[in-house]
């Protein structure tokens, strides 16, 4: 038989994170103070984050060791499948090998858990008892809500309030795992009552909830904040896909010529890249990355790399990063995990590197990817995963146009079994493309902090 | 650390299902057509089934070889993860051992798929075109769209029109996957038309969409039929689950003293009970099967054994099974998978034969269970699966009751990341408990066919 799966033992499960800081020809720039302006210290984050995560943001060290708890916990689901997709290739008819990494199967359906359950884990441990946060489409809310459940901490998730009335699905699945879960903007903080007060139609914007959640957090002394992408920390937590797939693709004979992400913080992303561009910066093997990104939030290929807050109502330290300003709101496109305005400073700093390429796709041609892989591979992926999905099919297409045989990796971050309304949505030709006008970006970016 | 998983390798997948038939201690009652009701031959099944699951119908080899085109397709998800759930053990603080076989990781999210790819394969195989069946909530249906959609078969799904209405995702998912799904009773068919006549506003019941899809299989030549539950070859297909799991109890150094399933057509819970109880009957260890199924459609506590039929207009065979009547249209409780009037007459044997207990649980505990479940473990069960938990979590307090350490497997079938606004009717205290009435019970099986 044709190998299609390569699965690892769970002994093959990483002991360390790997930390791309370590290896970065060029050191990550400071993060700066939002009301001095001035590198901020790890006291000034204190009040939002658990210090061991404080730690690992500014760590250069390049192996971080996970803690047992932690690998207990991740060992349900993980090491997670790599799948070789040789019914897509026999599909599109391509000299290409594609891999796919599945991170679908953990409990809450994407690979959002593998850092939401350190996240706790730090938090209990230093005598944290409540946990705020913000989600867009839920993916991380939810995710988050399994953890805290884990390691019985309260949970206090500030949900998009268009997504908390259109999308209640992955908000029950907060809800049965015991979390709290408000629509952002909401009256329980002064950035939401804020907001409300200009607008009180306002169907809020991650990040407005990302407001919310940083002030409950800096309010509440029994209260940290937990984030699920963008920081270091969090793309850190995340390498363990990458590591999983090196050793994967080792027993299958084969090293990726490109690999495929999608990106909207950034996080699954720098996941499944960052150990092998770690390998290459040591001297390793070559290796071409892309982080396909929604036309209709271009932060990567549209955006300015500056420093810009992490949200609306400015709480959150300065980063410097790809973004769109801290006041974008993207249109209604059904990604709701790539909505983001900027992008993790690492993703940003990778890709001005030279590192990594990056594009846009719209989003029909990416439902469009995603029936044509279920058809082949049987699952169904999240909107956001289509866009990997997208990426990897256009790269199998060109080495069919060249005659080339590479060897193509993608993350396949999550399933859609909860976003099957996008998919009836685009069947019924309800959805349409989007680029965003240069003008909205423009004017967005006008508004970008000095420093 | 304590082992949470056990996980086999690609080798470790069943190259045979198991068949009770060759075990059991009295042959299982001959199946009558339903014109002449005379024993029925393969040739009178010809015209709606494949002439392999035919044969598997009605073989007594104890080992039939599942084609290595199969074992590929399966290879994808399979061997799935045999779990310790150690967490729900500490929050029960019970001296039982519990183990769940987690099936919610295939593509389509539940068991169904393991009978749905060889069902596809063996119809391809015969030079079938086109497939028609009936889904109840869309498990199944999804699950056979997937499998036409691998082996290019076209996919009719007749979907009881009030989970077609109600419950656009999975249709979604069935249409993702190239199938055509249509409402039941429809105007397509001979039975859908003659429904709608007498009640143009009838919402549908499994046993009419049966009725449509054989239909049309038996009037086109190039079409036939399949069935996601109840057929001995269905249940035969599903025994990789209890093959499976007892590698990796034995791994585990453990032994089921009792297994626990949910029943709605049985073929979750032969799949996973029928390889330990046929080592049972050959002289192996003893071990008890609970068949757990919902109050609200009795048919192991409630329902006669008697000679029925599969269907609302009387077209399938006439199999000897647990019934509450072909006519009996359940309550509107929340695990669609679970309404169905009838039982495997496999499942329904073994329960004449006394070798399995069988229990209804009501809807208010399972669901309860399904979010202690999901607190402890992470994983939201389908709410079919919830009355596995039920069973499993009630037979683990008996045991810190009587203060013994058994060892308690149960079958989590499914996924609920479809099924939330079920769990949202529950927390909105929507739901309510439903024992159907005895003589509701009594009219329905008064109907009953003579033999």
């Amino acid at each position: 038989m044709n190998t299609l799966k390569y699965l690892l033992s769970d002994d093959a499960l990483p002991t360390h994170w790997y930390n791309l800081q370590a290896d970065l020809p060029e050191a990550m720039p400071e993060v700066l103070h939002p009301g001095t302006k001035k590198p901020i210290t790890p006291a000034d984050l204190a009040p939002l984050f658990a210090e061991e995560l404080i730690k690992q943001e500014v760590s250069t060290e390049r192996w971080i060791e996970i803690p047992d708890a932690v690998r207990q916990i991740l060992l349900q689901w993980r090491c997670t499948p790599l799948y070789r997709a040789r019914r897509l290739e026999k599909a599109l008819d391509t000299p290409a090998k594609i891999y796919y990494k599945w991170e679908g199967v953990s409990p809450s359906g994407s690979h959002k858990p593998n850092t939401a359950v350190p996240q706790a884990y730090y938090n209990k441990l230093e005598g944290i008892r409540k946990i705020a946060t913000e989600t867009g489409a839920g993916q991380w809310g939810s995710s988050m809500g399994m953890a805290c459940s884990m390691f019985d901490l309260e949970c206090l998730v500030y949900m998009v309030k268009v997504s908390y009335n259109q999308k209640p699905y992955r908000r029950a699945l907060m809800e049965a795992y015991g979390a709290t879960c408000i629509a952002s903007p909401s009256d329980t903080t002064e950035s939401g009552r804020k907001i409300l007060q200009d607008d009180p139609d306002c169907t809020g914007s991650l990040g407005i909830a990302i407001s919310e959640a940083v002030e409950v957090a800096a309010q509440n002394e029994d209260t940290r904040y937990c984030l699920g992408s963008v920081l270091n920390h969090v793309l850190l937590h995340q390498t363990v896909i990458g590591i999983e797939a090196q050793k994967q693709l080792e027993m299958a004979g084969d090293y990726p010529d490109v690999i495929v992400g999608c990106t909207g913080g950034g996080s699954n992303y720098g996941g499944i890249c960052f150990p092998f561009l770690g390998e290459k910066l040591r001297g390793g093997r070559d290796v071409r990355l892309l982080a396909v990104e929604p036309s209709a939030c271009p932060t990567l290929t549209k955006g300015h790399l500056a420093y810009d807050y992490g949200d609306v109502a400015k709480l959150t330290p300065l980063v410097m990063m790809h973004t769109l300003g801290s006041g974008f709101v993207p249109a209604g496109f059904h990604s709701g995990g790539l909505r983001y305005h900027g992008m993790a400073p690492m993703v940003s700093h990778v890709l001005k590197l030279g590192l990594s390429d990056a594009r846009a796709i719209n989003q029909l041609e990416c439902f469009a990817s995603g029936i044509q892989f279920a058809k082949a591979e049987g699952i169904i992926p999240a909107p956001e995963a289509t866009h990997a999905v997208a990426g990897a099919i256009q790269e199998a297409l060109r080495c069919k146009e060249e005659g080339k045989s590479e060897t193509i990796l993608f993350n396949l971050c999550g399933h859609g079994h909860f976003d099957m309304q996008a998919y009836i949505d685009y069947h019924e030709g309800k959805l349409r493309d989007y680029e965003y006008p240069e003008e909205a970006i423009a004017m967005a970016l006008s508004g970008l902090p000095s420093v």
